[in-house]
C-alpha cells in the first residue's frame, strides 16, 4: 500500500485524457497533475528544449511526494531518455510502451499506423516500441502537428468542417494501405476528435487512445508492485499550471468532462526550480 | 549618428516580417533579432505570461548593446506597460501605435477592422491607440487564433482550402459593416495570408500591415532623433532563437523571402536571464 499521489504531467491539456481514466480506474488515487500551459505545444519544439521543459516539469512534481511520474504526453514520452526517466527517483512511464503493448494486442495484421505531433512521429519512438513486442510489425507514420491547435480552440465537434478539412488532408497518407487495422492516436489530445478521425476510416480501424491506455497500465503497474493506495473516501486531484489558471479551468472540462472544481493553482515558470544535473 | 544595433524581438518568426522591411527601409543598420521559438505561441496565454516572458526578452536584447528595441509581436505590445517599456532603459515600440497611425491615415470612414491573436484583441490595445488618434472612429475586433498555427504549419499559398474555410469563418464577423475600409493585420503572421485575407473582402479594403507600418516608425524615429547608422557596407542581421536553429532557418526563409546565412544562434531559455526588477 503506498497512500501518495500519482504525479501526471503534460505540456498543457492533453494529459487530462490520462487522468479522466485514473480517477475511473482508480477513484481512491490522490493525483497531482501539472500542465505546462505556459510553454505549450511541446509538439513542434526540437529534441533539447522538450527534454529541458520535461526535466523541470518532472523536478516540480518531484516536491509533491509523489510514487510515480507519468508523462502523459506523446511528445516528452517520445524523447524521453533513460538517464533522465531514471533521475527522478520514483518509477516513471510514458505512453509509449502501453500505446504500443494496445496497439499490438488489438491488431490482427500487424499493420499499426502513428499519428501525433511531428516531435512525435519523426522520433520514431511508437514505431520502435511496436517492434520490439512484435518484430514483423508494419508501422506507417504521419504528423498532424494542426490537431494540437484545432482541439485546443475548441475546433472538435464531430461534423467540424475545418478539423474534417484537416484529418482529410492528412489520414490520405494511409488511403493505399488497407491491411492497416490498427491506428495509434500518439498523442493525448487526439481523443477529442476521435469521432472525426474514426468517421474517415468509416470506423473499420480499432483507435488507440494512449491517455487511456497508459492509465490502464498504471493500474497494472501499482497493483503488482503492491502500491495502491488504500483510504476510505475518494481520492483527490490537485491541478497546477504554468499560464492562468482560470483559462485553463474552462478548457480542462472539454477533456474531463467534469468541472475541476477549486483545484487549480498557478506556478509562474521560474519558480519551477533548476534541472536535474544529469541534463548539463 | 548611432552605430549600435537595433533590437526586435517576437514570441517567434513574425516579427521578421518588421525585420524584411528595416532590412528594405534601413540598409545601414545592423539588427539584433531575438525569436522565442521555445515559448512560441504568445497570443494564446494570459497577461501576466506574456509580460514576464516579454520582460526575459528584453533583457537579453539589451544586453547586445542595443539603441532601440521593437517589439515586433502584436500579442506582447498589447499588453506592454510602461514601467515595463521603460525599465530597458532604451526608446521603445511596439507594433500598435504606428500600426493605429497608419489605419487612422488609411482610413476615409473611421470604421476599422482589428484582427489579431486572442490576447492581442482582447486587451482593446489597437482600439485603444486608435481612438486616440481620431475620437470618432469606430474599431471592431476579431480574434483570429488559428491563423498563428496555419501560418506557422506553412498552409499559406493563396488558395489553401483550410487556411480559406478559417478565414471565412473568422472574417465573416465584419459582414454587416459596410462602412469598414481598413483592416489592421495586429499580428505579425498574418501577412503571410495577406492574399487570402484581401481576397474574402475582393480587395476592397486596405489592409495594414503591422510590421512594415511599425519598420517605417523605427525609420521615422531613428531619422528625427539623429540615430541613424552611418558606414560604408549594408548592416547585418543576427539571430538568436530558443529552440532548434535549424528549424528556425528554414521557416525563416519563408517570412524574410532570402536566405539568413549563418547568423542563426541557439540561445537556451535558461540562459535568458532574470526579470527586471520592476517585475517583481
Amino acid at each position: 500500500m503506498d497512500n501518495r499521489p500519482i504525479g501526471v504531467f503534460d505540456s498543457g491539456l492533453g494529459g487530462l485524457t490520462a487522468v479522466k481514466e485514473l480517477r475511473r480506474l482508480l477513484p481512491q488515487e490522490d493525483i497531482v497533475y501539472f500542465g505546462d500551459t505556459g510553454r505549450v505545444p511541446y509538439g513542434s519544439r526540437g529534441r533539447d528544449t522538450i527534454l529541458a521543459f520535461a526535466a523541470q516539469d518532472m523536478a516540480f512534481l518531484k516536491r509533491h511526494d509523489i510514487k510515480m511520474v507519468v508523462s502523459a504526453c506523446g511528445t516528452v514520452s517520445s524523447v524521453m531518455t533513460d538517464q533522465l526517466a531514471r533521475s527522478i527517483g520514483v518509477p516513471f512511464t510514458g505512453v509509449v510502451l502501453p500505446t504500443a503493448q494496445a496497439a499490438c494486442a488489438a491488431s490482427t495484421t500487424g499493420v499499426i499506423g502513428v499519428i501525433g505531433t511531428s516531435a512525435t512521429v519523426h522520433s520514431g519512438s511508437f514505431a520502435r516500441a511496436v517492434r520490439n513486442i512484435r518484430s514483423d510489425a508494419r508501422v506507417l507514420g504521419r504528423p498532424c502537428p494542426l490537431f494540437v491547435p484545432l482541439v485546443e480552440n475548441g475546433y472538435i465537434a464531430p461534423g467540424n468542417p475545418v478539423t474534417k478539412l484537416v484529418a482529410q488532408e492528412y489520414l490520405s497518407a494511409f488511403d493505399d494501405e488497407p491491411e492497416m487495422d490498427t491506428l495509434i492516436l500518439g498523442c493525448t489530445h487526439f481523443p477529442l476528435i476521435y469521432d472525426i478521425i474514426a468517421d474517415y476510416f468509416h470506423y473499420d480501424i480499432t483507435l488507440i487512445d494512449s491517455g487511456k491506455a497508459t492509465a490502464r497500465y498504471v493500474e497494472g503497474f501499482l497493483t503488482e508492485q503492491g502500491m495502491l493506495a488504500r483510504r476510505e473516501k475518494p481520492g483527490e486531484t490537485e491541478y497546477y499550471v504554468t499560464d492562468a489558471a482560470d483559462d485553463f479551468s474552462s478548457v480542462a472540462q472539454r477533456f474531463l468532462g467534469s468541472p475541476l472544481g477549486d483545484q487549480v493553482h498557478r506556478i509562474p515558470i521560474e519558480e519551477l526550480g533548476a534541472l536535474p544535473q544529469e541534463r548539463k
